[in-house]
């Protein structure tokens, strides 16, 4: 017997008849003889429904109550599906965040896990019921509800497999699995069928929305097999995993990633003295803000410029943040530009492959795409260009590194 | 600075401008220097909605899901009632049963408080916050979700106000006090400004449902006093109170209840033998049917017949049950008969004035109507009558006792 975790997203429990379809699949399981812990999400649609109604009260509903609110969703989902699960047979009990208990801390909104209390599930596992938990959410030490942000059901799921030691963690969605690009921009695109969490971990936070950046994270810290599947096909997913592949015909780039959803803010003319970037950023963090690449030049006058980016939501917030920091560092200007893009290429392969970065810089130039802003790591190199050239710079890069070829694995 | 205790219901936070309303509503009794603890049931509609999945799952759905899935209607509405109440000035803060916490039995559905912990509610008071309850819901000693059975907030409410030695307990509701009957039955119906708890136990479980009856009991043991009010309209409501009127004008009775709820079982030819009333209760006590009047007649030949009355919901579940006692017990025949009513005169008055059940017997039989039970108590009599008489029966009787006359007090 061994254990597996499930996610359903929004998707999969969207209806009563979904709701009764996952019931079926995790029978499935069951009766395959595994033990099974399942993580769902609210019902697709409740939890904007609820954001409305707060929105309707205030503009900046307070974080506290939003979470007694939002936490409802997945609530609903849980009682629902551990109904649909005992109609068919199979024993099930629910549990709410603060049941289980899911420790968090207390940043309504954005909490993080940490800890879980696993006693009770043991005990109904053992007892052959099916666990269900309510995702996205916990508890802090004052038992205040609180969520872990949008998509944090992949969180709870990767959290709980780890604290219960299970064979994997299956984290059902409405795509088969992760692809080397966005097939909707790339045809050829082809799903991997294996990834490192490494290379998982740049494309999630790049932008190939599939599975939450922070569950990943977790998987890769504790070890977690982690496999994305689809609720609605037959099929074997992507397996995320430590193991690196070992074929010979080893792909040097698994992927190509991208994101819409950034801005760039450039300080000007920075007096160029220690400790500047620690001025900068700080009143940013300060405000829960934050930033993704960071680029700083030194220019010729004795001054430097100084570009970051962040999600487009938050771009207002940080420009106003900036004025005053210009101000009080003494630096020319500061421009927002929200028409911005970036793609990356990620692979493991990197490490032993040199060029890479030649060979993405040559495509884009060929095909005329201005490069802003450039920033590596190991095994990842990404750009910011002009937000129109995005689907053209993932094509001749997806293109370029081969990427519609078959899997050697 | 004295606390008030106020409970709104479904009608009255039936939607986001609703919710705003009751906002002003408690911030005005802020204003006025009360400390305010408010008891929210979900938007109106909300708890049918989330039954309505279940019984798309299930027939029977599991009661301990069941309690998971309805306690979110309320918690709801306590987030957004707090984002409101906070968006217009006021400290604000929610908790859902299990947070304050409410300690009940593990009667899953139907469930009892047995404690409330207030010192969360207390430190929130004194910090100058209005405390926001969710009603209808509380948490077993393995911290499993329960709830208190429909018009569960009033109980809520009240508790609340006992533990919190409130001043007063406000229930608002959708009608504006407690009419000496119901005025869409009786024109002249009319508002009472005072009644004893133990008259209005009697008015509300006997179908005038304005106040759910564990709510009055409780409130009655406790001392708690209640007020009806309206939400939508100003006025004082009706007091409910231990002191009785004192005035020389005291009424007889106070009010003419009835229900169309009930349904009638008979066990007739039943051996007399002492114990039988237990053999034939005790089954239907077991699967937690309710069983309201019992009758029991000796008859002629060593036999009785046992007669009794159950909500019409669980009539034939109850009806089941008899007919495996009455071939245990060698009864003659089982019969149902969910085609009744029953009308009530309630009143303090009654104590001290005879005649009352012969001006009640005298005037139903002016009007041709046949009793087919009765049953007493010190401060009522109630009848079983035809369902098709039900109008007629509480229009003469109203006007018999003198009903529409000005209320003395």
């Amino acid at each position: 017997m061994t254990l597996i975790v499930q996610k359903y997203g929004g998707t999969s429990v969207g209806s009563v008849e979904h709701i009764q379809g996952v019931a079926r699949k995790v029978r499935g399981f069951r009766e395959k003889g595994h033990d099974v812990v399942v993580v769902v999400s609210a019902m697709s649609g409740e939890t904007n429904r609820l954001i409305g109604m707060a929105n309707e009260i205030s503009q900046r509903p307070v974080p506290r109550e939003m979470d007694v609110l939002i936490s409802t969703g997945e609530q609903v989902t849980i009682a629902l599906l551990a109904m649909a699960l005992t109609e068919i047979g199979c024993l099930a009990r629910s549990y709410t965040g603060g049941q289980v208990k899911i420790h968090t801390d207390s940043a309504h909104t954005k909490a993080r896990i940490e800890a879980i209390d696993s006693e009770n599930i043991c005990a109904d596992l053992k007892a052959g019921h099916v666990v269900i938990v309510a995702g996205f959410q916990g508890t802090d030490d004052q038992n205040n509800i609180t969520t872990l942000g949008r998509g944090g059901s992949d969180t709870t799921a990767v959290a709980l497999a780890a604290a219960l030691n299970a064979e994997e963690c299956q984290i059902y969605t409405d795509v088969d699995g992760v692809y080397t690009t966005d097939p909707r921009i790339v045809e050829s695109a082809r799903r991997l069928s294996k990834i490192t969490f490494e290379e998982m971990l740049e494309m999630a936070s790049l932008g190939s929305k599939v599975l939450q950046i922070r569950s990943v994270e977790f998987a890769g810290k504790y070890n977690v097999p982690l496999r994305v599947l689809s609720t609605f096909e037959e099929g074997p997913g992507t397996l995320i995993t430590t193991e690196e592949l070992e074929s010979m015909e080893q792909p040097v780039i698994s992927g190509i990633a991208f994101n819409r959803d950034e801005a760039k803010l450039t300080l000007l003319g920075v007096p160029d003295v220690p400790g500047v970037a620690a001025k900068i950023l700080a009143p940013v963090g300060e405000k829960n803000i934050e930033v993704d690449m960071i680029v700083q030049n030194v220019g010729a006058d004795q001054t430097t410029d100084f570009t970051f980016t962040v999600h487009r939501n938050d771009v207002d917030a940080a420009h106003e943040i900036l004025e005053v920091v210009a101000s009080q560092l003494g630096a020319r200007e500061v421009r927002k530009d929200a028409k911005i893009c970036k793609v990356s290429v990620v692979g493991v392969g990197m490490r032993s492959h040199a060029g890479v970065a030649s060979q993405m810089f040559e495509t884009l130039a060929t095909e005329g795409i201005n490069i802003q802003m450039i920033s590596t790591s190991e095994i990842k190199i990404s750009v910011v260009v002009d937000e129109k050239y995005l689907e053209l710079a993932v094509r001749a890069l997806h293109q370029t590194f081969d990427l519609a070829l078959e899997d050697a694995s």
